[in-house]
């Protein structure tokens, strides 16, 4: 039977990887500066990761929501710590990035009993019905994900989103802190300050999609921690599982769940468990974090002066080098010709950066040698 | 933090499993007749998808969609070649059941560039805002998931399905060909014959939702296979990974496929694809249809006489003991007396049982024996 032929491939074929590296089915050795789209947070095949896996296969990986499962609360109590949210939010497991989405727009939208969501230029929250019908890309939007009423405004236009909340029929504002595929762009302090204040005045939920920027990736472990805000719902997803297909949803205390709101069949399972918690205990004992703050400002001083370079967007290791030109061509021969992976962008000028979060200096002094070279 | 209270628990904490069996925290053994609602195919913690899954997590868990991963070309050609779709179909790979449904409702209408979805009373088709707006069950569905032009029909009445088709506005007719949650109704081979010529004379997708009933579980690969009808877009997940969070749509070979039509982060990754090749694998070599088609064959003989059974529904081992009264309390006392798992339905008077699919008849013994007692 064929695949389904939906994506352009890289002819490149993985089969072993270890911390920030893959080998191929020839032997070649890259450096994995993209970590398949932010989703490798701690590493390929961390022995912990692996050991936590292997363990959790031997006794029992799944069984439904319908019995006790003592994994999921202590993921929920590593999360809340590592976090510096327990107290005020509880957790609801699903299995992906879309799902996290869906599943936040319609926490909001039981809550308030409202329809509309307001959500950005260049955003990008999913494939499903509802999360790609918040998404600013119409060619992904078949016919029957577009009839949900949405309204994609320009980031950082605060009167504009005062202006749609004001017609009384929003129930939701969803944000990236730092945006994936649209290009690294971020809404600033100031103007996610004043969502939050106007959010909070109108019973609107702020949603801060989280999916690729949560998890340590921007340097705090969610990114919008960065700008003093604190979000109705968070969706979280990539970095979860360091490969394992989990997503999460964190639904702050006033938001009252009720038995059948929210149902997921794959969601929180063991395995599923084994592999959130196993994330959580290796970013804690390598202080990753911290990891994630210094590679960055070692990262911004190697480039700073790298020819035709415009400007490095993005924070922690969620980074966009932003060139004076199309950069198509300079990710082929990364890949091809220097052995390192990194990602494109809507904005086609942008080399994306997406590291696994305990990538070393000396890894990116691989990277900006093979920059310097090609420039 | 406190986990967001959306399920009603048994008290019972599985914390190991092997085969039909679950063993909880206090050493008490379960005999498993639900496997968390039709997940576990090939029995928990089946030693070769153990050791697959243990082989894959050494080598590489994950890599994204922009790469070359020879481990998703095996799992669409032994399910090509096991599910007998493989010269007819093409595979694309999610995480679960509810995204496989939505990138159904979503391939129809890029497809046929219509909207408006056909979907039946009593039907579960997930979660997320595609897939539980063609759920009928109104109370599950928020404000946001409510825009979705989706007709609900009472099953097996051919003619409310011309009139709608009539309209010339119809997208995709989705049924599943043994309902599941709904309590176990089945849409009849002559309805289902009729919707496949109606839908194709009138360019209309026929999405026969497998999540639940493919996999074995009807004693065919494919439920819909008892009926004698092709589906355009068939999608799958409950028993496709054993518990690993994976599902799949298979989309027949006059929808064509264009770049970043559909698109996944997690899908298809190289540990979905390990666990996804070990049920396969399994069910070849351990002839698991025939078991499903024997064991089918000794429940229905050994629970023919019980008292107060109405009829038993569904087909191989998707299957309702249909009562005269509520089995709420049987539930209870089978779980907490006996040991033994089932799972309930919206029709209050039904026993669900889904076993993994090589539970063996000494098996069906210790159940029937528990009724015995009970009833």
């Amino acid at each position: 039977m064929k695949l389904f032929d939906v994506y352009p491939l890289y002819n490149v074929t993985p089969v072993k990887a270890q911390g920030a590296y893959v080998w191929d089915n020839k032997g070649d050795k890259y450096l994995d500066l993209y970590g398949g789209h932010g989703v490798i947070s701690i590493g390929h095949t961390h022995p912990t990761y692996k050991a936590a896996l292997e363990n959790q296969l031997s006794n029992i990986g799944f069984y439904s929501n319908a019995i006790q499962n003592p994994l999921q609360q202590e993921l929920a109590d590593k999360l809340g710590e590592l976090s510096g949210c327990g107290e005020d939010y509880a957790l609801f497991l699903c299995s992906s990035g879309a799902e996290a989405n869906e599943n936040a727009i319609k926490v909001a939208s039981f809550y308030n009993q409202k329809s509309r969501v307001i959500a950005f230029k260049n955003g990008f929250h999913g494939r499903t019905s509802g999360a790609v019908s918040i998404t600013d890309n119409p060619k992904i939007i078949a016919p029957i994900n577009a009839h949900n009423p949405v309204t994609i405004l320009p980031l950082n236009d605060i009167e504009l989103v005062k202006a749609e909340i004001a017609k009384g029929d929003v129930s939701s504002v969803i944000v990236e802190p730092i945006q994936g595929v649209g290009g690294l762009d971020m809404p600033t302090t100031e103007f996610l300050q004043a969502v939050r204040k106007i959010t909070q005045e109108n019973n609107v939920c702020l949603i801060l999609d989280e999916v690729q920027s949560g998890y340590g990736r921007s340097g705090k472990f969610f990114a919008h921690q960065h700008h003093g805000v604190k979000a109705d719902i968070i969706p979280m997803a990539k970095g979860m599982g360091n490969g394992f297909p989990i997503g999460g949803v964190l639904i702050a205390n006033h938001i009252e769940p009720w038995y059948g709101m929210l149902g997921t069949t794959f969601g929180g399972s063991h395995l599923a468990c084994a592999a959130g918690i196993a994330v959580l205990d290796v970013m804690k004992q390598e202080n990753i974090m911290q990891n994630v703050a210094d590679v960055n400002a070692y990262f911004q001083e190697q480039v700073k002066d790298l020819p035709g370079l415009k400007q490095v967007k993005g924070q922690g290791l969620m980074l966009g080098l932003e060139f004076n030109y199309e950069v198509g061509e300079l990710r082929k021969k990364l890949i091809y010709d220097y052995k390192i992976f990194t990602g494109g962008a809507n904005n086609k000028n942008l080399l994306r950066i997406l590291p696994p979060l305990n990538v070393t200096k000396a890894d990116i002094d691989v990277f900006v040698e093979a920059l310097k070279e090609l420039l």
